[in-house]
């Protein structure tokens, strides 16, 4: 139990594990961001910017930052000349993608 | 193309369908009225507010109506005595369970 992460004790609350996941990934960006990052291994910060239409620098940031304190985003400094950020899922957050497979088909038929 | 949905129009603005379906499904409520609704075939008002932890009438009222809007859930109004509505999810509905079913077991893990 000791090495389990600090979420875990929501649900030995008997929390709705929907209720839960939620609290991680909702909101507005995190989800898109998500479903962008699964497309490649790595994605610039810039190229994320891009891809996600009308999010700002604050809210991108921000969002990437809760990911990354949840676990769910890698975040990676390159020191070279540019330098540049590259962001990444983690294990964790591969185990959900097949859902957010499963919206972006159910996305397309409505 | 005429005896297609309005939303569909959407999609041929060539919008990210996870971004379209989170418009549909999206805020913090949507998600988990439609997990405790596919819990049974149809589910009354007052069962339905007692399952979501933390739900105002105001936000299960509106959140329904929009749900409804959307073509994601039916409202069915019995005159009886007491009068009493239930809901169920239509078919389209049914097709994002699945996903639902995975953001679950993962919300358990996490």
């Amino acid at each position: 139990m000791e090495n389990k992460p600090v979420e875990t004790t929501y649900y030995h609350l008997k929390r709705c594990p929907v209720e839960l996941a939620l609290e991680v990934i909702g909101g507005k960006w995190r989800i898109p961001i998500l479903w962008k990052l699964s497309d490649a291994k790595t994605v610039r910060y810039n190229e994320l910017k891009r891809s996600i239409s009308g999010i700002t620098n604050t809210m991108l940031t921000r969002s990437l930052q809760d990911l990354e304190r949840h676990g769910l985003v890698k975040r990676i400094e390159y020191s070279e000349v540019p330098p540049h950020v590259e962001y990444s899922l983690t294990d964790t957050c591969q185990r959900l993608i097949p859902a957010l497979k499963i919206i972006n088909e159910w996305g397309k038929s409505i």
